[in-house]
């Protein structure tokens, strides 16, 4: 285990390249490796088979839950089962990141969640306020609010320079789901 | 396991920002999950106690090789025995990329190996040149090469908006290795 604690900061991963949520689940294979305990609640991804469903539960000190109807939704025509699925989500980040058991807590899609308001900005800005200082606050997804960029302590925009979807190539199972 | 075979695509990781290791290892959990076979080797990183070491194996079908001293090198100033290891872990790739036995190639920090000059340009280009159509292959590290980009499918470049050794804050273990 880790005995010296760090200052948790908050980090954002956010750009339309690819590689947003892959950064967050390798941080987590890593943080595991290192004996930290992490909690990641994904949000609007319900049990849609990502390959990360089957492996992320053989690491050590890491649980997963996830929220979120399967089908994508359009801004326009939000259910009212998606916003109760995405509140859900941010009250379960927010439990854990005030329960002490965790060092680490990912909220991955969580930008896009806002992006869509199926949650406020107020909610994620008071989780950020609430923040015990040792707890490492990860969230993730493109158009990341700025205020949000601007509470945050390091944050990375994934830039798209080349994208096979460019050229007409569809997900592929294994490599983007 | 993965029945219809996709296209394999070269993708890279590179910039200054944070997430390109992390990145490739969050690609391997997913493709993990999925049943895919992975390879990693790591340029430069030798047995420094990153937390992936830990972890890695715990994957299934995820095979792991280091190789590089675990001292930072200097451009002007580049000890034999990196050289040595970084054209050991250039050839263990190769060698991984035809045996039939992977459908993911990751070769991390091979950008730094290449502006280093541990490695030559002309055999990075022929890696890719002699890639199975199957297999998928992942550069990682900062300043990629012009030339390798321009051959590659999916380039990602993770951008430092914000980062907190700006602010005179060290790596932490578990988080930055």
């Amino acid at each position: 285990m880790v005995k010296k604690k760090h200052r948790g900061l908050v980090q954002i991963f956010t750009g339309t390249g690819k590689g947003k949520t892959t950064a967050a689940l390798g941080t987590i294979l890593r943080a595991s490796g290192q004996g930290l305990r992490v909690f990641i609640v994904f949000f609007m991804k319900g049990k849609y088979p990502y390959g990360e469903f089957s492996t992320l539960p053989l690491l050590p000190n890491v649980d997963v839950v996830s929220f979120g109807l399967r089908c994508f939704i359009k801004q326009s025509k939000v259910k009212p089962e998606e916003i109760e699925q995405a509140v859900l989500a941010l009250a379960a980040a927010r439990e854990a990141m005030l329960g002490g058991k965790y060092d680490i807590i990912v909220l991955d899609e969580v930008n896009i969640a806002l992006w869509y308001n199926l949650i406020a900005l107020d909610d994620i800005i008071k989780l950020i306020e609430d923040k015990p200082p040792e707890v490492e606050l990860i969230l993730t997804g493109r158009y990341a609010d700025p205020k949000l960029i601007e509470l945050a302590d390091l944050v990375t925009e994934m830039v798209k320079l080349k994208h096979p979807y460019d050229k007409g190539i569809r997900a592929r199972r294994g490599i983007e789901y």
